[in-house]
């Protein structure tokens, strides 16, 4: 169905929602996005498999990114969509159809903004990292992202989160000796070996860190542990998983330093890791739209795709409609007076 | 295949581990013995599932039981037997096919014993509890096996293995509070409060008790564990597995309180326990038997069938050819000169 980017940003944002696009099942609502872009001249569209790129060329002296993911978690008894009230029900509508509504009218709409704005739609967010389309464009043509400031719209509240915090996971393994159980002394239990890691974790403290007047609160967890052979036998593996977020003064490298350092002695294997953001609140970009949105501006703990901008070194911010804590749930939702307060602000700073 | 009990204990431990018998499927093995030993006019069979009962009738002031399972764990590429040089291979060679030929050889060809005897052949005693032949007649036909001493001719190397441990798993258990692992102090962690549980068992020092002049060596041990939601949640539950190994002046019940003392303040549920068996080697007809016998008696520090005689307040030892680090091994294997001294042996005692 072909989307009308003349409308007002509730009835968009339910398009958006009754157009079904779970992780890798984006073709549909990517050619929905691509063909309503391309209607309008002021941009220049650019498709990289299911990431849409639309800018504007007129010269200015800077440059913002709008993104906004275009897939879903799966179906949970929430599709299509729903108006309530003052509530717009349904599966994306927080997470984060109601963002990428506001991004394509803004596109379609607001054709001579004061700043050069590259709007980036994509897919492939809410799954392995390998299939995120910022991240592919991000490491492919990296040029399309210039900019000298990036919003993420993934849902806050509508309010301004500053940076994001970095995730690193990491596996904590001991050995022992395998025996059977009834004659212990025989071996060496792994698990029992844990105990000085859980002792760690358990009185660990989390380092509390100020950047551009935002306190980042870290976390050290143990995410998984496992262990154990049979019910008759001394285990000779066993494992703790922790996952450590670690606040955006602190590069991927220096957190893996600070958990071997906090680990010594304890074989420590990385698995996965992605760096904060800084939360650059004193760019100049970054600045202005601060100034323009108003409201206190929060520090964002959960990782998000700002940290693909930070990367390219492009301050990057998360601003968007919808309450974070009911995405990625049955009852997802967003409220209309959201959707238009973000729509309505993006598009006066804009055009300011 | 009739079984021939007129043949040596090694032509007949290879006949019986040619008999495949994995357990459940004991019907051929079990008729097997059933028709040899009913040939003897000085046995009186009875036959109760897959477990065959003989017994003399000689009005002994004492009575003995023999006991055997006719089961094996899965085949592992060791069916059928072969013989090389001094060892006879095979599944079941060890545990417990060897010790089953001598008890046959002795039913069929000791028709005066100096004491009675009740032999015992029973299935199901390499899986689940419930499906042990033993455990079945002492809980429906108890007088059948009434006795003043048992011999379980479970694999000891040639040796005189007194008692056994009692076993006891129990699951300890701790909760906390789901979080999402990026604003981890909105939750609990359920992992990390294992810290005590694992610091306890690190620590632990485990009694050994004397009991008839014998040292039993308890030991308690993690066994599994496992916690863990997802890789970016803080999770709420987890749980560590014990295997509580009780030396066998102590009831379950005290084993049971003794866990609760250690673990006091968590959770701690009991699954599955079996009594341990003493080793009553102060028992007049143990004594004899040991005498006769001869070289250094042994704790058993596994549980084994024995503590099915202790419930019924009979003294048991494990004494029987094989090596008992083989059993359930691809290279399972019993030397031949044991199959032949431990038949001497028991030959010689039964006919004192």
């Amino acid at each position: 169905m072909p989307l009308d980017l003349e409308t007002d940003v509730v009835t968009l944002t339910a398009a958006l929602v009754d157009t079904f696009s779970e992780s890798l099942q984006e073709k549909e609502i990517a050619d929905d996005v691509d063909t309503a872009l391309r209607a309008y001249p002021h941009l220049t569209v650019e498709r990289e498999g299911h990431t849409i790129v639309a800018r504007t060329e007129l010269g200015r002296d800077e440059r913002v990114v709008i993104a906004g993911h275009l897939d879903t978690v799966p179906v949970n008894g929430n599709f299509p969509s729903r108006l309530e009230g003052e509530i717009l029900h349904g599966l994306g509508s927080c997470d984060m159809k109601g963002g990428v509504a506001v991004a394509l009218l803004l596109a379609a709409q607001i054709s001579e903004p004061v700043v050069d704005v590259t709007y980036v739609f994509y897919d492939g967010e809410e799954i392995e990292a390998e299939f995120n389309g910022l991240g592919k464009l991000a490491r492919t043509r990296p040029e399309l992202l210039a900019a000298d400031l990036a919003i993420v719209m993934e849902p806050t509240d509508a309010g301004i989160e500053a940076g994001c915090q970095g995730t690193m996971r990491a596996e904590i393994r001991t050995t022992g000796e395998r025996a059977h159980s009834a004659r212990s002394w025989m071996g060496s239990n792994a698990i029992h070996a844990l105990a000085p890691v859980l002792d760690t974790l358990a009185t660990y403290v989390a380092r509390e860190v100020e950047i551009d007047g935002l306190t980042y609160r870290e976390g050290l967890n143990a995410v998984g542990i496992s262990g154990g052979v049979a019910g008759n036998v001394v285990p000779d593996e066993a494992a703790v998983m922790v996952n450590y977020r670690f606040a955006p003064d602190r590069t991927e490298e220096e957190a893996h330093l600070h958990l071997q350092e906090v680990f010594e002695g304890f074989g420590l294997t990385v698995t996965d890791s992605a760096p904060g953001a800084r939360p650059g609140l004193t760019e100049p970009a970054t600045a202005a739209f601060v100034a323009n949105v108003g409201g206190t501006v929060l520090p964002k703990f959960g990782w998000t795709d700002v940290a693909q901008f930070t990367v390219l070194g492009i301050p990057a911010i998360n601003y968007g409609p919808g309450n974070p804590m009911y995405a990625h749930k049955a009852d997802e939702h967003v409220p209309i007076e959201q959707l238009r307060r973000v729509h309505q602000t993006m598009a006066s700073w804009l055009q300011s």
